[in-house]
């Protein structure tokens, strides 16, 4: 099937299994003859002799005239709908029952059930909104805090696509310039923008772009939540702290060296914020080739965490800051880095006052590690006791603090945009350095033209295969 | 709060969490002016302005300006809406975050949050539907199949209520010939309607109340599927029958005599039609009080069971059948029994034999039990081995035969209406042996009446108590 077509009419069911209300939709240019071949109004015209944005109560009836159920039915006509096209909406009883009986009779109507995000991809082929405003509906509706929904709302209503339009005028004010350049390069008696003034446009583009691409990390802590990984050498007792973390029994736990070796992640909130703990493979020299591979997909979520907990045994401290230190530290630039002494439960009570004190820890660590930086926060806790968990808690938070959004900030929160914007980045780069090295025009040309190329991505609208538009809506529900 | 009461404004989420569309329901004097203040149209004039039966499009707005959400309002006017009040529905994007904010948007304008079922309540306050009908809205959602729909949607449309009504003239004609011979009795040579008239009425009210008392056994059936009760001796393996009939592990199944203590209940489709299986305690003297209590609950539901599998252990089975046989047969009258000789993995393969063929088992049961009726199938299975079963599953199909309903037929599927009508049928005997004794017309009057005020109580419309319509809406969703 090729998904692009739009041409057949399509229904679904689309709204949730077990309210008091299920409601159908159907869209397609027999949208309104079809729903007419199983509908009978109660009273007056059927429902092609009605006008668009009318509600008319009725029955459903099978073809033997039982009724299936009493209904009210929305009417759209085309442009004037949600997809574009001719569309009515079956508002009926919520039984699943009922809601699968109408959809058969639809089917053996000529509808063709359909598939998830279907309604939105043809609202994007009519040209009712463009890519990245069809990815904001599926957005939407998985939003769950006022963050989520502002980033998403915004998008939807076009904000990411007009500053996206905003940057396309420049890049396009730039390919021309570069282009007039290009074609009368010979008539040395014409005079062009000189190349500091394509610098400076350059230069504006790249801001913007670089902006964005930097959003994502916000965008992305809202939408999938803050990521915190937890690092450090098997038995440290990880697992025992994202239980503790989430307060449930998310990880196996086993005094057995090596025991997780999936990369297991779970989300809670805490002040208001979603976190996304990352439990990672103990790192430990091994043989063991399925453990080796659980280790280095642990150095992969370190590298992608905002937050790293570094997990220590306390009672043997010093000697794991000398194991890991190499190991894990340089990973963590740019990074929060929370060096976590765990088990302190089972230091003395002498080491215990020492574990306590902040500055002791500190110091200790310092003779461990002399090049330890200063913005390292170590903290002192036991996992299995639920010991010390509140002072992480409240400094996973501090770490965590994300901009307050407006209603019209740009966020990108979107991987495909990101991705797609990275590269433009890249491409406008390329333009700059060859401005800057005085590359031959066709050569910059060429790097300007992939620039939009990739921001075009975003919105699409040009040439999008089966293949793109089929991820970008096989997340979406059905019935949307 | 006076459940009565319909002159606030109320609004609900009508439809389950996590679809594509989720729709708000606003009902009440004030409905449209509330949805007013929080909707903007795209164009155009406000709600209050436009015509019922209308749809249009807009922004749901905070009152700082926010945008919660795009959505399509559709509005209704008293006393053309479900509920008979000036109502909208607001049809949003699925999501759970943007119908909360919704929500409390309505309720910061005035509208109340809806209870269950209010919406179907104020239908019936407003005279929309009878009692009966507005019960079976719930039970026309609840349906998932094709005959508890058709039930509740006869009953919905008024059919069992159009039979009542019938009914309920004929009651009165039969009051009013009695009240006139009561009246007018002293002048003699006035003539009366005879005796044997009203009984000939009486008689013909009686047969239909008596017909529709009868389909509850049926209806029961259908909408909570046909009842069968697993009894028999401790640790004759009814749970683990019990499970291999659901084919999972419902019931808590060990070799200690006595384990299972609760009645453990659960539904299965076999070949179309709906079983509830009942797994009882095991029958044995006990001192344990605990245990007697579930032995004691196990003989209820044997009489309330349409359907009996008793349990007997294969490699004792003689003395199973003695020990329980006084217990068990009498109790058995009237309904479909089958003796399961379980754990026939354990016999030998000489025993195997004789188990296997019927005819043998039989006339081994006919020897300690001689007064066993022919009508009694006897299998033999394994539980454990999951051997043996789809006989008996076959067995249980045959035994359950249900009628097939036409969408016309009156069936009594609501326990509520089975108890006013038991209630009706029992005075309409009493107005039946009074006239056969000849009883003052005044006292036969009196009966006449209570039979009218029982069938009026499934209709509803007289005196309802805030507390027999809390109970019957209790059970709907909220929404509806």
């Amino acid at each position: 099937m090729n998904i692009l077509q739009t041409e057949d009419t399509i229904c679904a069911i689309a709204t949730a299994q077990g309210g008091a209300i299920g409601t159908i939709r159907v869209s397609g240019p027999e949208a309104i003859t079809l729903t007419d071949r199983i509908f009978k109004p109660v009273s007056g015209k059927p429902l092609a002799e009605r006008a668009p944005y009318t509600l008319t109560f009725g029955h459903i009836l099978t073809p033997e005239g039982e009724i299936i159920d009493e209904v009210l039915v929305s009417l759209f006509r085309a442009p004037y709908s949600y997809t574009g096209q001719d569309s009515t909406e079956i508002s009926c009883h919520g039984s699943s029952y009922i809601l699968q009986q109408v959809m058969q009779l639809l089917i053996r109507q000529g509808c063709r059930a359909a598939g998830p995000g279907e309604y939105t991809q043809r609202a994007f082929l009519n040209g009712k909104m463009d890519l990245s405003q069809a990815e904001a509906v599926a957005d939407l509706i998985a939003s769950t805090s006022a963050a989520t929904h502002r980033m998403a709302m915004n998008q939807m209503r076009g904000g990411f696509s007009r500053e996206l339009a905003v940057l396309r005028d420049k890049l396009l004010h730039l390919t021309s310039l570069m282009e007039l350049e290009l074609d009368f390069s010979d008539h040395e008696e014409l005079e062009f923008a000189d190349r500091s003034e394509l610098e400076d446009i350059a230069r504006q583009i790249e801001q913007v772009i670089h902006h964005l691409v930097d959003t994502f990390s916000v965008g992305n802590a809202l939408k999938n939540g803050v990521p915190v990984a937890i690092v450090g050498e098997t038995n440290a007792g990880k697992s025992t702290l994202l239980n503790a973390l989430l307060n449930e029994e998310r990880a196996i736990v086993s005094d057995i060296h090596g025991t997780t070796r999936d990369v297991i992640e779970d989300t809670m909130n805490l002040g208001g914020i979603t976190f996304r703990f990352i439990d990672t493979a103990g790192i430990r020299e091994t043989t063991d080739t399925i453990e080796s591979l659980g280790i280095e997909r642990s150095f992969q979520k370190l590298d992608q965490a905002d937050i790293v907990l570094w997990v220590i045994d306390a009672t043997c401290a010093e000697e794991q800051y000398r194991q890991l230190a190499d190991k894990i530290l340089p990973r963590c630039e740019g990074k929060h880095l929370v060096i976590v002494l765990n088990k302190a439960d089972l230091l003395s009570s002498a080491d215990m006052d020492t574990a306590a004190s902040k500055d002791a820890q500190f110091d200790r660590l310092k003779v461990a590690l002399p090049d330890l930086s200063e913005d390292v926060c170590v903290l002192s806790l036991s996992a299995k006791q639920k010991e010390g968990l509140s002072q992480l808690q409240k400094q996973l938070v501090d770490f965590a603090a994300l901009p307050d959004l407006s209603q019209n900030d740009v966020v990108v929160s979107n991987i495909r945009h990101y991705e797609a914007l990275s590269h433009a980045l890249e491409a406008i780069h390329r333009v700059q350095d060859g401005l800057a090295m005085q590359l031959s025009g066709d050569l910059v040309s060429q790097d300007l033209r992939e620039c939009l190329y990739h921001l075009g991505e975003i919105v699409g609208g040009t040439i999008e295969t089966d293949e793109v538009l089929g991820n970008i809506f096989k997340h979406f529900c059905i019935g949307k």
